[in-house]
């Protein structure tokens, strides 16, 4: 259907093919100016120039201890049956040390004319007449020429290079260049860049708005902004502009015309009737890439104006993410003579297999936490419309273009996010979601050596297996045996009989109809739903949700054809709360958080035991018994009871079998 | 020598404890607050609660693709034989979406009521009766429910757990802030830290000032300042003020009262007499530590002082800076409840012994780099004094309390202080210093893929054992042959016999006389020196420039009896210089530079090879190839030439034996 109105994509080109066009096309001589900037305010900054030393230092000999000042000659004889004694002559004099004297110093002094040791006050022996001010001092052993003494130019050398061009100046450099007597350097300008969002349907998040439908808050120009703002830039980020090719080529306009460098036009870069960044850029100047052989962030754009970057960013977070961090980065710091930033690299094995398309790269986000010996990492989330992917990970991985994937129990290089400090002090816990984690989460980040909870939502039977992987700390699980009525232990006996395990109940929690809010229909249990032929939305086969529906079904006498819409499925919470809210569904099984998210209602229908299965090797891990104390603490208990939905009778106690749900009961 | 009047330090603990005392004493909660920010400037912000998301992201099923948003029952039946006709109805209506129709989408916009599902624009087959506004099209796969389609929430779930207290904001975490329609975030306050700077002898920086005798530029406070600003702290830094204790007092006192947390004395730490940080901190509150177990960082002092942290830092810059990072940067992150930093850990072979003492952490700096498949790590000057010594150092490595010091060849462990990148762009030169190779360094930095040259100065015979230990990708020599009238070449022979290597002429360099200025003596020869008995400096057993001066000794028939201060030895060019300046000696024999740097005058007295030594294996490593491609250039050796002093004949060329000093002899 190419006779629709759009635009056609260059070529998509690998990263490092894009990045070297644009540096080739670009003259950062011209573009990139340089300044002299006060040395003391210079970190950060990158020379444009060698800097050589002005003073030396010290520039003059001076104490390194305090004692006196001596000629080392005169103390040659010295023993410790033959004690020297020199007389000591008052600094104040001024003069050069006389033979067979000795001048007090303190650390830092300079030394009188003539002085090539000191002698530290600890080995002088004796002082005569007043140790307070002696007149002589004794000494037992001889000092060496130039012992505890810092000579000129110990530290820096007057005309010595303090620093090459291109040296981008530290904290320490600012001590070296003042001590070096340089007031100033000259270094590159900041690289100033300005952040255009686009869009119609877009809200600009500083009038904090209320989305309404079709609308959606604006902040990918905020996230560059702030990536930009930590390699040092000089960032403006302008007000949204509309999809109006003139009034965005204004914008792109009045950025070249400020002396911006580069100009990021946030959305619009893909070739869709309504993207007219490429259109702008074409306008204005030259197309230099058009699309990036990666996902996400394919539909990146770069550009040449009047000699300065221009470059459209894709309107999905993630992507806009990429198109920054792996092209506008690395340019950025080549026009501003940096180093692009680059993250410490670990090696991690893969808890999942992940199928990915040949020819393009893939940067997939990652939950990683160690666990025993290994680095374990989950995929997370891979859409390229999921900016909190960015904000749960603590690695990412790249998946070449030429693989086809990563396969379970790969190793694989992975670039770290976080510390290897926070990644040890990552618990990882793999299974069903649980809105009680959440405020483990929270709770765990207060203790005096916070933990990090990093959780992935696979469902309970993900959980089993994560835990049989060894790929996990704990795995959250609730799941029904409707043969023994027990909860969780029947499976774990099943799919983990070789794998010494402990159980322990986080909370017993309520599941039941989400509803419209209001309940239209009055369901107060599944004959009504079945009765009315109301639409059901149902769970995945294998998750703990749909299992206790199925048996409260045949509790009712009631077959799965009875429901209407018993085979559609949905994999979370609240993919069924949402399926409700839009009209989709009229009704749905679930847990009461995610009707409470949505605004819609609940109907409890049955109590369950939701339950943290842990490997018994680490139930002496710092990161698992820091979860064991908060559920043994009363106001841990009191939070999951205040969420509403919980009890809390069992939390904490670990689970034989055929403890169910405790005296209470099913 | 007790009775002088001194502090005594109390009993000096290693790091851990010292940061655990302050821990256990500070009342973190009362003294650090939190406030309100705005989330689209929260980066790098610790929060201080839980943050729960109040919209979900999307707010609406939308678009994931440009194309037609249709319900994915109407298409089940569309195969590549079996096209399935919808109608296209328009968005503008805003109705439910009717069966058999569909609604034309772009990314982005959200799905009309009914519909599950989008066909990309891109599958559309026919479009009729007229393709730019179809009134109808053609489909011949079916789509599947939810298929390009970005599900409300499926980035964030309304009430969802965004971030836990104590989390460390990113630049990624403000967009989910701002999707999750958080506009304000509770966060710690930034900690305020002041830096007071003391002593007599000090000069304020701000001042641009020229030191006379005994002055000393301060800088320590400016590097606390930077580092902590780092750290994202809000940073005082005041005027120097002197050693007078009420004004110390007043200073801390005025710190105290403005709210700070952290305020930091420079210098008077130690045990001194006129170290009164000490008595200040007992005067106002109480003193914690005084003396950690580590070197450089003694004389570190910890305090209380009305429930905010007061330090003593130690007066020498690198003592300074270990106070900093070891003890104050990770009380700053407690009190800020962020993460300590911490630096990439790689692990180095040691190309030298470095004894230690038994009981002290030292924190060693190393000149790295990669050399072959290791990390040559050479140790920097040990002084605390030495602020280039951090400058210079691409790592530090731990020395244990409990070990007497490392091995020549040893792995340790080394904490990078540059990236790795950086790391792999370090060209290694070990051996005799020359001030071309500054030159060189500036020039190498200034290529298009910048190179950093680490160069570590121990003589030429100490460059020639580096070569032979592999421990560096260069060596910089300067070794006369007297028997035969050779350079270099000789020594080669002898002490490399099994190591191909290449010899590259850097340039021909002057030796002479370093005297005071005007020559005051009428220096012109050796003759002089010896006749008019005047002091001479000379320089250690193996130095090139000893070499040089016993032969031209002997060329005027000279015993070094002849010459007075003949068993004087220095180990620099430098020091030889500053022995003349400061009138410790007449004269000494060195290189014009030298005496450039310290306004001496330059009698020359002989020409010689100043030759780069590189291991064949490295002559296509792109380090060394960067090198020769200076060599060669036009402009290179006019810098050198610009120098003074040297000569560039035979610079770039390789030398056989026997090249000598080419056709200008010697």
């Amino acid at each position: 259907m190419s006779s629709f109105k759009r635009n056609v994509y260059l070529k998509t080109v690998p990263i490092p093919q894009a990045v070297e066009t644009v540096r080739g096309a670009l003259d950062r001589e011209s573009l990139v100016r340089t300044q002299r900037v006060a040395s003391h305010e210079a970190a950060g900054r990158v020379t444009a120039e060698a800097v050589y030393a002005r003073f030396s230092s010290p520039t003059f000999h001076s104490a390194a201890m305090d004692g006196f000042a001596v000629r080392a000659d005169d103390t040659f004889a010295a023993r410790e049956d033959a004690a020297v004694t020199l007389q000591v002559q008052t600094a104040r004099t001024g003069g050069p040390l006389q033979a067979g004297h000795a001048v007090a110093v303190n650390t830092g002094h300079p030394l009188p004319e003539g002085a090539d040791a000191v002698i530290m006050i600890e080995n002088v022996v004796a002082a005569l007449p007043d140790s307070t001010a002696p007149q002589s001092i004794s000494i037992e052993a001889p000092a060496f020429p130039w012992q505890h003494v810092r000579r000129i130019g110990e530290d820096i050398v007057a005309t010595e290079l303090l620093f090459p061009q291109g040296h981008t100046l530290t904290a320490y450099d600012v001590g070296t260049l003042l001590s070096g007597g340089i007031w100033e350097v000259r270094v590159y300008e900041r690289i100033r860049v300005r952040i255009i969002p686009t869009g119609d349907e877009v809200l600009d998040f500083t009038a904090r708005p209320e989305p309404g439908p079709g609308q959606v808050i604006e902040s990918n120009s905020q996230v560059l902004a702030t990536l930009a703002r930590g390699l040092g830039c000089e960032v403006e980020r302008v007000a949204p502009v509309p999809d109006v090719p003139e009034v965005i080529r204004q914008a792109v306009t009045a950025s070249l015309d400020d002396n911006v460098h580069l100009t990021v036009i946030c959305a619009g870069s893909s070739a869709g009737s309504k993207d007219y960044t490429r259109a702008t850029i074409a306008a204005l100047g030259e197309v230099l890439v058009h699309g990036i052989a990666a996902m996400p962030g394919k539909p990146s754009l770069l550009g040449l104006c009047k000699g300065r970057l221009v470059a459209g960013a894709p309107g999905y977070p993630v992507s806009s993410v990429i198109c920054f961090e792996e092209l506008l980065a690395p340019l950025i710091a080549w026009l501003g003579r940096g180093e692009a930033p680059r993250r410490e690299s670990v090696t991690v094995e893969m808890t999942r297999k992940v199928p990915s398309k040949l020819g393009v790269e893939e940067f997939l986000r990652l939950s990683v936490g160690r666990v025993g010996y290994k680095y374990m990492a989950t995929p997370l989330g891979r859409g390229a419309g999921c900016i909190t992917t960015l904000s749960r990970a603590q690695a990412v991985t790249r998946i070449p273009a030429n693989a086809e994937g990563l396969e379970q129990g790969q190793s694989v290089p992975a670039e770290l996010m976080v510390s290897r400090t926070a990644l040890e002090r990552t618990l990882v816990c793999v299974g069903s979601h649980d809105n009680t984690l959440d405020a483990l989460a929270d709770e765990l980040m207060g203790l005096d050596t916070p933990c990090r909870l990093a959780s992935s939502h696979v469902g309970s039977m993900g959980g089993i297996m994560a835990v049989k992987n060894g790929s996990c700390h704990m795995a959250g699980v609730h799941l029904f045996d409707p043969d023994s009525g027990d909860y969780n232990m029947p499976f774990i006996r099943k799919y983990l009989p070789e794998t010494p395990a402990v159980l322990i109940n986080l909370a017993i929690r309520h599941q039941g109809f989400i509803v419209p809010a209001g309940n239209p229909h009055n369901i107060r249990g599944i004959e009504d739903v079945a009765r009315q032929g109301l639409r059901f939305i149902n769970r995945q086969r294998g998750a703990g949700t749909r299992i206790l529906f199925d048996w409260h079904l045949k509790q009712c006498g009631l077959q799965s054809d009875a429901i209407r819409g018993y085979g559609k499925e949905e994999y979370t919470h609240m993919a069924v709360a949402a399926n409700v809210l839009t009209g989709s569904a009229d009704c749905g099984l679930g847990i009461r958080a995610a009707a409470k998210a949505l605004g819609l209602d609940f109907v409890p229908l049955a109590r369950e035991r939701y339950d943290l299965l842990i490997p018994e090797q680490f139930m002496e891990d710092p990161r698992v018994m820091a979860v064991m104390q908060l559920l043994g603490s009363p106001a841990f208990l009191a939070r999951i009871e205040a969420l509403g939905g919980y009890e809390t009778t069992l939390t904490g106690q670990v689970m034989q079998a055929g403890t169910a749900l405790g005296e209470h009961g099913r």
